[in-house]
């Protein structure tokens, strides 16, 4: 196995990152700056055919919004990460997808944008590995309301400065992060300034 | 193109159907026994990785109930069908993961139980083509009410025998259909007995 980073690494603003984590590890979520969302992917480490999936989850943990003792699933329904912490106002996001250039090119960009589902990609090549495809999602952090009717809405987090999540792998998997690099819409926060976020691995 | 079909095409009861629609047409779904589920997947015609996208369709409909009205987005957030019409109640699920082999395992089924994820694949096989990957689908008629704090839960259908929506192609596609199998939980209506559907592609 690639070595594991120790301490607090850095996912870098508009940036991706990944690594492998063991089976019964701990991973630390941290939203360094207060408002940054950050998108998190996990795969089985052997297969990465099989992965978290958000609609497969919602299925079985009967929620759109994962909590403290949470068990989220892949795609062949087995239990992947399991929420354990939470000191961020316990707001997060299963149903909107990674943005991605199609999805910049549409708010005006004329030109290349930053975007989580690129930064997934990227994130992954460091341990050498390439997406089978790009799943939905869990946005840690991101606001989206569901009204009583189920419209939606794009808000800034509630999460604070320093605020994190705890998540317990339940297999062998690689976890990817990407710090979204959304600087047109409020999603991460009302000044629409990306910024860096950290996490840890914990025995 | 492949011939299309004429008149009502059956879907049968625990099976999938596709078939090739061209931009414009609209295609009819009736719910022929009033409680029954049927599992829609749309793709792009000559691309088959581009398809219709619960995920992209949610953060620009901006609901998580499509309605009468709505468009429906690919993964590369491009409009593929819209809503028309709608004599079922209007009540439709775009949360939940297509049922699959994993699904009845879980359930208890011992042996080979018919599933919508192998119906896609089955379905697709008349026109010849493979999916490539199983997308969140359209669950039409599917009740997956959202209470407020964001629990779920799987109930019978509001559908009535005979009633239908209408979409309308936004783009060459070949749209897929599976009469969802599961007759363990009352999500084909309490008698938790599948039956057939049908389509029509109108002008």
């Amino acid at each position: 196995m690639d070595a594991q980073p120790t301490g607090l690494v850095t996912i870098p603003a508009r940036s991706g990152k990944a690594t492998r984590v063991t089976r019964g590890q701990r991973i630390r979520v941290v939203n360094t700056h207060g408002a940054q969302v950050v998108d998190t992917w996990a795969f089985n480490g052997q297969d990465l055919t099989e992965f978290m999936s958000m609609e497969h989850t919602r299925a079985h943990a009967l929620t759109v919004f994962p909590t403290v003792g949470s068990t989220l699933f892949t795609n062949r329904r087995r239990p992947i990460l399991t929420f354990l912490e939470d000191t961020s106002g316990g707001i997060h996001d299963t149903l909107i997808a990674a943005c991605d250039r199609y999805r910049y090119e549409l708010l005006g960009c004329a030109t290349y944008h930053d975007n989580c589902t690129d930064n997934l990609a990227s994130g992954l090549r460091h341990p050498g590995l390439v997406p089978p495809e790009t799943p939905s999602p869990l946005n840690l952090f991101m606001n989206i309301p569901v009204a009583a009717n189920g419209s939606v809405s794009f808000e800034a987090p509630v999460s604070t400065a320093g605020s994190f999540v705890t998540l317990r792998a339940e297999m062998d998997l690689v976890i990817a992060f990407s710090a979204c690099p959304q600087d047109l819409l409020p999603i991460n926060g009302i000044d629409c300034k990306p910024t860096e976020a950290h996490f840890e691995l914990l025995a």
